[in-house]
């Protein structure tokens, strides 16, 4: 089999990636390790940045967000037990973010890929990529155990931190750049009307806690938690119970609680590899960056990876040139660290952290106090939430 | 001995309280340790903020400043060999910072103390504080090793980081914050032209850089040096040449260099003592917190203190309401915790630190890259800089 650009990995990047460049007649194979199902059942992020939202507009997969999608204008930071609203519209100049799940933005691609006919292989197992420093790339796969070639002039790696294709490139040809965070995000989902309309950020005397939604009924919740606690060890009491002590007691009081239909506990990393291309291998998305979840960007930064590259493969395919493939990697990466920086800050901002000094301690409270005292700092704030420009 | 204020220290903090308290008809006296020459010799900072300069004026001892003062309607941030100017002005609606050394500050008032007889002690040996914890405070001392006791209503202490008015309270009364940064700055003084007609902050591969000014041919300079590190291991060559690989090839070819009249190393450290009151005895200034030099915070601090610890007296002895003196320590701090936020982000923004991970060192590199790039966060640090409101 051939193809122009094979996509490792079927999550949002590489399906967005698929579909800009089915709509500029490029031709892609997209392989998955996984089931259709099990992509579909990972929950994640839910906050979408207008950029983001006019990219699947522009593949048109963007009528359910629209229609189901929640726009929001603001969110509130709560702390010493006072909310302090960030009006993004008014600090922007109008623009504002959207909260419609990552599961829904996948399977919408998903199905616009199906009724396309654009080819997605999942379950393909033992994906190997070759001759990517070369000029004739190609994978190998198992596909129902049987073996597989898929040859084509580049690959595009969408397949996440744990995936093949950062993997595939040697070792010393990349520079990591790390930060582990000294706590976890403990998350559950439940079918009960969000507490706020906006998400609230807060950070209680016993550490984060975020209050987001899915949809007008069903919530997600999330309190900071040790990095070596289990979810077994938190009913869902425990938790409503740790979240109410996070929040003040006007919110608390009208939290709505019920049973969890998902609980899990995500550790917070920043991490960024360095170049995103290694000759004819591009990475996006998570396979070259994580960044931690307080800021939601993490979706949004796969985006914009995915819009650099299909504007670099656009240029390779269509006008025959690689001025766009050779600055890919240092063109995304300028945004990336803005974003990095940006979900590092917020983190360090928000979280209760165990090493920190009573000097440090005061810094965080008087960064929290002198930002919603100053215009320019809330606007600050609000250009990064709702995205840096492209 | 009697009067209303015993002042302790004849720094820009002690003197600028006692003429605004002798314009009030509030009477004080000052002890000073030092001589009246020694004190005048010490070299410190020389960016004033709009509000200091404000006091200045309230005072009436302000004429020489506006004369000689240099009015900087801007600095340049300089990194990756690029400077970048943060237009004050322009982005505080008009603000601005004044050149003016300490030292004159101190000069201009101390001869105006003069003028209108008020009484300065200097000299005064084994100054020693008593009763403020009740309504009686006095304070003994020894003038040319002659015993004598002032009495007072109340103390304000203004005697610096190693003055006996913070080490007077006891210790157990006091909450004690503090960064000691890990490195230090060596400063020279010289009459050479400044290389640039506005002050110049920069992140260098090898460390922070800091060009300066006191007049059109006096200039200042630093560089970030060890903590370990000797005067007399630096050679004017050798920090002629330091700094020159610090700072863009441009800016380094058109630096005039010379003979230095001074030099010295300064350690950097963040401190605050909570509260800055006890009983009849108030701190003020550096005898209560310290600030690294990054930003110039630590001489418009002091004055911000005087501000809010002359209105308080004040109160005290023109309406009877001790209203004011309640309320000093925690107004004060309000805006101290803020500035010690800010000089301790743009030090941590400037210097280059030792134990900074790649990770960090990004961060660093990141938020340098969005700072230029961001009206909003240019705007915050500008606000910051030119001196929150009081």
């Amino acid at each position: 089999m051939r193809t122009q650009v094979a996509i490792i990995g079927a999550g949002p990047s590489g399906l967005l990636l698929g579909q800009l460049l089915h709509q500029a007649g490029i031709d892609s194979v997209i392989l998955e390790r996984k089931s259709r199902d099990y992509v579909l059942a990972r929950i994640r992020a839910g906050v979408l940045e207008q950029g983001t939202v006019g990219l699947l507009d522009q593949v048109g997969a963007s009528a359910r967000l629209h229609a189901e999608g929640l726009v929001h204008d603001g969110f509130d930071l709560l702390f010493g037990e006072r909310r302090h609203r960030i009006a993004l519209d008014a600090l922007t100049g109008g623009k504002h973010v959207t909260v419609y799940g990552q599961t829904e933005v996948t399977r919408d691609l998903m199905d616009q890929r199906a009724a396309q006919g654009g080819q997605t292989i999942f379950e393909a197992d033992d994906v190997t990529l070759h001759g990517f420093d070369g000029a004739s790339p190609y994978v190998t796969y198992l596909e129902s155990g049987v073996p597989k070639r898929l040859d084509c002039d580049v690959i595009a790696g969408c397949d996440g931190y744990h995936g093949v294709s950062r993997a595939s490139i040697p070792a010393n040809a990349l520079r990591i750049f790390e930060r582990v965070y000294p706590f976890g995000w403990l998350g559950i989902l439940a079918d009960v009307p969000p507490v706020s309309d906006e998400l609230i950020y807060a950070r209680g005397q016993r550490g984060f806690a975020l209050c987001s939604m899915r949809s007008a009924t069903r919530s997600r919740y999330y309190v900071q938690c040790g990095t070596d606690e289990r979810v077994d060890g938190w009913s869902d009491q425990r938790f409503w119970d740790e979240l109410r002590r996070r929040l003040d007691p006007e919110t608390a009081a009208s939290l709505t609680t019920g049973p969890s239909i998902e609980k899990s506990i995500a550790p917070l990393r920043s991490f960024v590899a360095e170049p995103m291309r290694f000759g004819r291998l591009f990475l996006a998305g998570d396979a070259a960056h994580i960044v931690p979840p307080t800021g939601a960007k993490g979706l949004n930064l796969a985006a914009s990876d995915v819009h650099y590259l299909f504007e670099a493969l656009r240029e390779l395919f269509l006008d025959r040139s690689e001025a766009g493939i050779d600055a890919y990697s240092q063109t995304a990466l300028a945004r990336i660290w803005k974003a990095e920086r940006f979900s590092w800050w917020l983190t360090s901002l928000m979280h209760l952290f165990p090493e920190q000094s009573p000097f440090e301690q005061r810094m965080q409270q008087a960064e929290l106090d002198y930002l919603v005292s100053s215009e320019h700092a809330m606007a600050a704030l609000a250009e990064n939430y709702v995205g840096l420009p492209y």
